[in-house]
């Protein structure tokens, strides 16, 4: 909405989020990161998705919770998905949502996004579902805004994805009711929500560098990997980055890492199956997985609206408290 | 929403839209198509609108039939004007309303479009509204729906669109009182609706080949045609198809088939002009006749309104009970 | 939504909106441009705004003055900025808001607005909130929308753009308590609420050249024409017509005329800098003017919410006692 002649002196900088989310009372304000926040905090999450997930079952699928307040899509990447989910879960709780879609230019840095956030604040928004390719951009924002303002983080570019990995905790939650071990995750999350076992299993060009002090097992073989778990969490292959030096092919690909109910068998009976979607059946699983009875993939997308509106409650909080 | 790698192996079959479209009660579920409809059913979609007719004179312009539901406007084409109708149909239903645009492209059929479906319904939408260019789409959306949800049909290419179809018939039956001749028209409605004689005037290029089974007079010629009718339901003529094999050129075609007042003066003095609007003054009528006494076209817009919110409560009618 | 085939006899009058804009009880109807108002109805708008403007500070931001109202964003040119203040102070009186954005073509002229507007009608909105790029456009429709129907003028070209001169009144009101000298403005506002003297400062070649029957001082020296003056309305310099005949380089022109606090001490002690936003930093001001104690920019964003919706009640007064 604004933009600025000066060079942005402000850069989006490495993330410091430990106070940044929680208020004085330690009560969450923003949900930036699952990183840096403890137990109690994520599993009053999910027991408030918990109570939610009843919500969007009911004839009438909508409470008061947040009547009266503004709640603004700032999406600087597009992502109708994503959209969708936080638009829904505001509306579920009666806020009024607002659609902003702005284009990632120079002009959508620093100092711009900072006229954009004084004049949504000026308007009385309550609350920023946050969008952006660039990690941090979300802390960026909430670094910034006014007392009153919350900011949930909806991804940004490779960094991450919160909701998203809660929405996986709730759902192992639900239907394996304990941490147990898994083969692939929002790793933060599940160390502290205390899983027994986090294992990797990915070529090695993928791995990130830093994988070693995670505290996880690497696997570079997924019939190895996957020997004797309760969880497998897919995550989506960028098909873009496919054919370069980092990837084979799609073909080579699905050959040694594409979840097959062959390779499914050396996990656990009743291992559960899960994935953000979208999925590129036939590459990082085949249809028979994804659509089979181990898979839990639409249970994920269910949840992960009690999630949303979980969150939404939780950050507004004091806001709902004094106005 | 989603990709999928297989080839689609499900095509859009030809509609086999009988039982789809009623439950085992025989009440409305989906309106896909006027066609395997009951006059008791066309007659209790009017019914209905008839009394929602009334609710956008008030003041507060809003009934809570469908509060808390989830309307998805799921548009793989662009048509604002349909869009607009659908929303404020939903809106003063008191439901809430989420707009998707989905490029057509490859990946938006067979079973990427099932991908996206199941994502809202894990997300708990309750009805589809649906407008694809290739005919059928609403009839597979439909065929593969979870149970709760209703799926309307918005306007599938060439194929069907059965809430024009039910404006007009309304709005004949609010002029006229009763089905009686007419031009040209949504013929399986008239002919269920009881019509006495349904009459096709049109440049034979344009007619449909299987014309001869439809149980309708065809005229060549317009002053033939429209001698003593009732009601002339104009058609939109698709300008980008002028010029070519099929047609003429634009003033040709206005002073073959053009509406004018003298034209008109063939019909009963107290005929009925329609039309689905947009209008091309000049190319399918004259602007005398468009703006005329004759013409309820703007009364039209008004009953799709109306007939919009009908189709609506009715087809959400065992998802109000039970949730 | 609509195109017409006959040439558009009707086009853009200059407008004569003295009694366009009230009804025979001499109530606003329509809010098109400041110039023929009354100073009591000014002072009206801004009693209402202030009422207002505790609502967005409430924990429930929403009143039911507009509930079941259709108001119609009916935008021919995008400005996100200005339809996000529309929408959601359409919002917060709790009506229902449809956003139609129309591409302005040979086709968003003239008769074919006029089939949009009829159409909008019929699916009874009650409300236009008309951007459009060519000077009259807003009074074109409020000279031919239904009598239940208010049109407000969202920008129209270089013409009018009068709730943002309505908030730009609303917030000097606010903070300076009465109209006084001002160095630029929305000249009639300021002339009808009785401003002292009302001085323009600005290169030559940015004057109109009618410039001198608006009863304002020109000055071509920024630092006397703000010799003790109570307020600066700065305007947003259109960058795109930099570097041509009309103005120098942007360095240039922040040399002669941006805004420092050098120069701002020029005026009194308690000046206060506005600015219609969105800013560019070091060119109309500098950053430390924009951000620092003088600047009430980020007031005028909220005063605008607070404005909007007193125009918009007011004007559907007529509408709400009858329907």
């Amino acid at each position: 909405m604004s933009s600025s002649k000066q060079p942005a002196s402000t850069s989006f900088k490495a993330p410091d989020s430990s106070c940044l989310q929680l208020d004085e009372q330690g009560r969450l304000r923003h949900f930036l990161t699952t990183e840096s926040l403890s137990k109690d905090v994520l599993t009053e999450i999910m027991d408030v998705a918990e109570s939610f997930s009843t919500v969007s079952h009911q004839a009438v699928k909508k409470v008061p919770v947040l009547r009266g307040k503004t709640i603004v899509n700032l999406f600087f990447e597009n992502s109708t998905r994503t959209r969708t989910t936080f638009e829904l879960a505001a509306k579920r709780l009666s806020a009024d949502v607002i659609n902003l879609n702005i284009a990632t230019s120079a002009a959508a840095k620093g100092e711009s996004i900072l006229d954009t956030i004084r004049n949504l604040e000026a308007m009385q928004a309550d609350m920023f579902v946050v969008r952006h390719s660039d990690s941090g951009a979300a802390h960026f924002i909430a670094r910034h805004v006014a007392p009153h303002v919350s900011v949930i983080n909806a991804g940004d570019g490779r960094h991450a994805h919160p909701t998203q990995a809660m929405l996986d905790m709730f759902t192992i939650r639900r239907v394996k009711k304990e941490f147990t071990n898994v083969a692939r995750s929002q790793i933060h999350a599940l160390n502290i929500l205390g899983a027994k076992e986090v294992r990797v299993i990915a070529p090695k060009t993928l791995l990130p560098s830093d994988v070693g002090s995670l505290g996880v097992h690497v696997y570079g073989d997924l019939r190895t990997g996957l020997d004797d778990v309760d969880v497998i969490i897919m995550l989506r292959l960028q098909r873009e980055r496919m054919g370069g030096a980092l990837l084979p092919s799609e073909r080579e690909y699905f050959e040694c890492f594409g979840l097959t109910q062959e390779k499914l068998a050396y996990a656990k009976p009743d291992a559960i199956v899960m994935h953000p979607g979208p999925i590129n059946r036939g590459v990082e699983m085949d249809a028979a997985v994804a659509d089979g009875p181990n898979s839990v993939i639409l249970q994920q997308v269910t949840n992960g609206i009690a999630i949303r509106m979980a969150v939404m409650t939780l950050t507004m909080a004091h806001n709902r408290a004094g106005g």
